[in-house]
């Protein structure tokens, strides 16, 4: 097991995040773009688009919900099938622009989440990020446990949603308690959570790739060398 | 020599890049963030930072500077050590935010380019992009003047600067007639000055990967296939 100083819990992420984007003088377009970017190539690492791959990306609410946007829009340019499913669309500028440019792209949103998962090759749960707190308000609450019961490959982005962000899978007998993807996506740095995240041949991948040595440094968590101009390293996983 | 079909016009590329951000959805952050981080790929790929390179980047006051700016982020990230010239740098938010990052990052930011180009390995030219017209105003008129004398490798970001962006470099004898990059990055699509980007070992890359099959055939280019997740695609050079 990897030594505590490698996690970033859900406070400092948020700290951290508030930094970048205040003193750091970073925009939210700007770190959501190089996220999202991440996200699509752990997918193509993971799920390489040979047939042409359908992806059921499920867009929450907030940031998390926008990084996955921008995911799609990226695996829509490396020759994926994404589709999405996007029940709670806050009208806020940022995720109007990112659901206007999936748009012209003609990338299908869905309502209809279970038949969609049911004729999906693999799903990038972006539902929740470091932010969430429970309860799992609806439609994602049937979401959750429909994603349970499913065999469908799943990639998380950032945190399993429904997982709190520092304790890790909800009790067992909750609902996401058996929710275990197979790729988790870390941004910035793995959340206590991904200490749960384990099993045979279950990838785990970090991006975001804007955060400096110094950084990492002052908020305390290690930063693994990124291999040449890659947007995604990949972390070890236990079994 | 390829068909004109191959290039986008200086008065295309600024309606193209008008309908991007207007009906697009697109923020300036999110394809300057693209478009720089694909720059910084190309430098990666034709000098790799093995000894941590110094990387001269020369930002004009427009967004030719601006992608210059944060492929100068991205390449510290890469393992770099940029050093800017930018002595034009209008007060407006996006540049000022750029800025901060960088001297968060602790880039430095000179203003004697004459001895920076003497201790520099690589120049970076962020000075004009598809929207220049002559004059060359001062202080660029002596940059430009010395990067013709300088036998430093010069990697020119979609234009080489003072060169015509549709009919190519000025006339012999004139200022900017003797520049030839040794690289050049081409931004959505290579200009009508490419054409005269010739000679053995000289190297053309694709950037700014933001535009989809639809979107090129609208504007009437080509666009290649990028490899992988590549955010560059390497074009042939006629010797």
């Amino acid at each position: 097991m990897a030594s505590t100083r490698l996690f970033l819990s859900a406070k400092n992420a948020a700290a951290l995040d508030a930094e970048l984007m205040s003193s750091g003088g970073f925009s939210l377009d700007q770190l959501m773009e190089l996220a999202g970017l991440s996200c699509a190539h752990a997918v193509y690492k993971s799920y390489p688009p040979d047939q042409k791959n359908k992806v059921l990306v499920i867009a929450g609410p907030g940031n998390n919900g926008g990084d996955g946007l921008v995911a799609a829009r990226h695996l829509r340019l490396l020759g994926y099938n994404p589709v999405i499913y996007y029940p709670k669309r806050p009208n806020k500028d940022i995720y109007n622009r990112l659901f206007t440019q999936l748009q012209n792209l003609k990338v299908p949103f869905t309502e209809d989440f279970e038949s969609a998962l049911q004729s999906t090759d693999q799903v990038l749960d972006a539902i929740f990020g470091f932010s969430f707190h429970p309860p799992i308000r609806s439609p994602f609450d049937a979401v959750i446990s429909l994603l349970e019961k499913s065999t469908k490959p799943v990639i998380s982005i950032d945190i399993p949603s429904s997982w709190d962000v520092d304790s890790g899978p909800p009790e067992a007998g909750n609902l996401g308690s058996g929710f275990l993807p197979q790729v988790l996506i870390s941004l910035t740095a793995p959340k206590p959570a991904a200490k749960f995240f384990v099993g045979e041949g279950h990838r785990h991948f970090l991006g975001g790739r804007f955060i400096s040595a110094e950084i990492a440094e002052k908020w305390g968590f290690e930063l693994p060398a990124y291999p040449g101009t890659e947007q995604v390293v990949e972390l070890p996983v236990a079994k």
